[in-house]
């Protein structure tokens, strides 16, 4: 929702699919700058925002979004009716600003629907066990649509975001990336963990949990984008089963720091005394490394968002007397970079190919970390280009038809 | 509700209220320039406007500015929190973008006064009988305001605008213009239906069938603005009774166009037939004058809204041919000039006084109408600062203490 001529897009993608025979419900965000702009008026008045206050005042942007979207239809003969949060009954727990949705009634949904009706419903937000309004935190829209889709059982939760699909790799760095046609929920969540920003981790994880199939695309274009499904609701053909892809995509996450305990004493409740206050500070550590012990005393490295970096060194300077460390070092922007595809579970080798295309490209490797389906590692930040790079060509994502499926129909 | 600055100030004044021992309830309006930009992007999107999706749309500005408002609040130590029209049971009927007051509940507002809190409220808007969000149209916030006052039994109702209280006449157009001290519930409907603009007629009709006192002032300064009360509450000593003045203010309306149907048969029903389809098409008729009948027809002349201008000429040439009237002109831009004042009831002599100034000033009044304490005329637009500096001199609205009452004390 950039503006509004995207909004006019959007209402065009709606009014046709309406017109094929579909029941729409349409969950919008705020548009463009309209959330930072709110945020700069309260910065303006006031060091102090109540997490009560900042609920309102954020939620009006899906307000205008949806209200401007009904109008819209509105002009192209399409009857509309908008709705918040409250209206829609999206019961949320007391948390403001993070709120975790508890229930959806959707009676009034599911009214307009039977009417006839398109409904349009202001994403990000609910209303509490205590009647206040409420937000539901970042990826905040993405998890009412995945909400609502459930909810509704709705064949398909439509995504449209600014690209046309998920990507082998960032199209602005790795410019041989390519769209990819499907991937399953355990790939887009791995993807999303690692840094992909094009869907929010929390709405995947709802929509695995409640197998809405998911369509990610374009609000600017018509061309069908990138399938999030069930592995088994895959579309699948002799041809794409034989070539399936081992790796379905490598993707960067920059927004992290590192910072290294040096020198503690390796023995039990050391790792609980350091990660304990930083969870309870609501600092996200992602990759930890604990170095081979050597008199006694290793050394503890970990990642943490650059945003919380200030936070977490306060922390484990504090934590580090307590305990004895030698020292505290911190890095304070690294890359990490993720190889995802749900293929590695029966290809072994596949991380130690990495590790050898990442050495051929003369990227030193700090950290290592693993699932069945994912191999990250923490580098330089100077080397994202290079190892991304790298590492696409290496793992034959350049070229070729990795999944080349026939799509499931528009209907 | 300007700028965060104006937030900020209004901020000060309801802390000083409350910090002496006031329960208050603050209603805000939308920020300057808001609610036109919102309507700016309905206009962008579409032709189209749906009572119900713009009412939601320009209901956030309040919201908006409740969330700011409590946030200046929270930064100065003082415990706020906000409501919207729905939250504090605004119950309205189903009108979109100007509905009608129906009920007030406020059990949310009490709630927030027992717990020692300032109770933050979006003016402008309520909540249907269908569970709709609506608006109530102009002047809105004021009646917002006055309703909760009268709900809650307020002792004052608190109206903050850009000037500092009510003037004898415009003070950009007459610079000798004073601040009035008091002015009783009919003065102020008067003066609101003349054309002053710092109070929504609606609002002080409110007021004056709950007998709501409000004071009238600005949030740039402390000092004490325009007290409207009922007749039997106003404070008088010997000296005011004394020299209670006839006139309290000279109002000008210059929104207003002049139409005029010439040569109509003078017959029973003709008027109905002009009359009713203006009415019909909400177009708001103010001063009408029938010249005295010629040879059996007559001309009919009628002030209207500039901005119907355009609509009242269509339904006045359609409805000219079929009563077979000679002609219709119209003037776009006349100015009403009013004199309003409770002493009138008692003085007689005001209205011949009023034309005799004007002649002398050589000013031509076109149309003239009266209630009993107040005279109004139409005059050429251009004619409009000459008449008012006119009146106001002659009427002694200059210097003096009109009121010179000792003002209630600041609680």
């Amino acid at each position: 929702m950039a503006d509004p001529e995207r909004i006019k897009a959007v209402a065009e993608h709606v009014a046709y699919t309406k017109r094929h025979g579909n029941d729409v419900v349409v969950v919008v965000s705020a548009m463009g700058k309209t959330t930072d702009n709110l945020i700069s008026l309260a910065n303006q008045v006031s060091s102090t925002h109540p997490g009560r206050e900042l609920d309102m005042l954020l939620t009006t942007g899906e307000r205008i979004s949806m209200a401007l979207v009904c109008m819209a239809l509105a002009d192209i003969g399409i009857d509309a009716v908008s709705f918040t949060g409250s209206q829609v009954g999206i019961i949320t727990d007391t948390v403001h600003t993070k709120a975790k949705i508890l229930e959806v009634k959707g009676d009034r949904l599911r009214e307009a629907l039977s009417a006839g009706k398109v409904a349009v419903v202001a994403g990000f937000q609910g209303v509490s066990t205590e009647r206040e309004i409420t937000t539901l935190g970042r990826g905040g829209s993405d998890t009412t649509a995945v909400a609502l889709a459930a909810a509704l059982n709705a064949d398909v939760c439509e995504i449209y975001t600014d690209v046309t699909g998920v990507f082998t790799a960032d199209p602005r760095i790795v410019p041989q990336a390519r769209k990819l046609q499907q991937l399953d929920f355990e790939e887009m969540l791995e993807m999303a963990g690692a840094g992909s920003k094009v869907l929010a981790l929390r709405s995947v994880e709802f929509a695995r949990n409640h197998n809405v199939p998911l369509h990610v695309r374009s609000s600017f274009t018509w061309e069908t984008g990138t399938w999030v499904l069930d592995r088994s609701a895959q579309i699948s053909s002799k041809e794409t089963a034989m070539e399936e892809p081992i790796i379905s995509g490598v993707v960067q996450d920059t927004g992290e720091s590192k910072i290294t305990v040096v020198g503690v004493a390796d023995k039990p409740g050391i790792s609980a005394a350091l990660f304990e206050p930083l969870a309870a500070a609501n600092i996200n550590v992602d990759m930890i490394v604990q170095n081979t012990s050597k008199d006694g005393r290793t050394d503890i490295s970990f990642t943490a968002p650059k945003a919380d970096l200030k936070k977490a060194l306060e922390i484990v300077n504090g934590v580090a007397k307590e305990i004895g460390a030698n020292d505290v070092t911190h890095v304070e922007s690294v890359a990490k970079i993720s190889l995802v595809g749900a293929g590695m579970r029966t290809s072994p080798g596949i991380a130690a190919k990495m590790f050898r295309v990442l050495a051929a490209a003369g990227v030193n490797i700090e950290m290592i970390s693993t699932s069945t389906i994912r191999v990250s590692v923490v580098v330089d930040a100077a080397s994202t280009e290079t190892a991304l790079r790298a590492l696409h060509t290496a793992f034959g994502l350049d070229s070729g038809q990795a999944y080349s499926a026939p799509l499931p129909e528009r209907k």
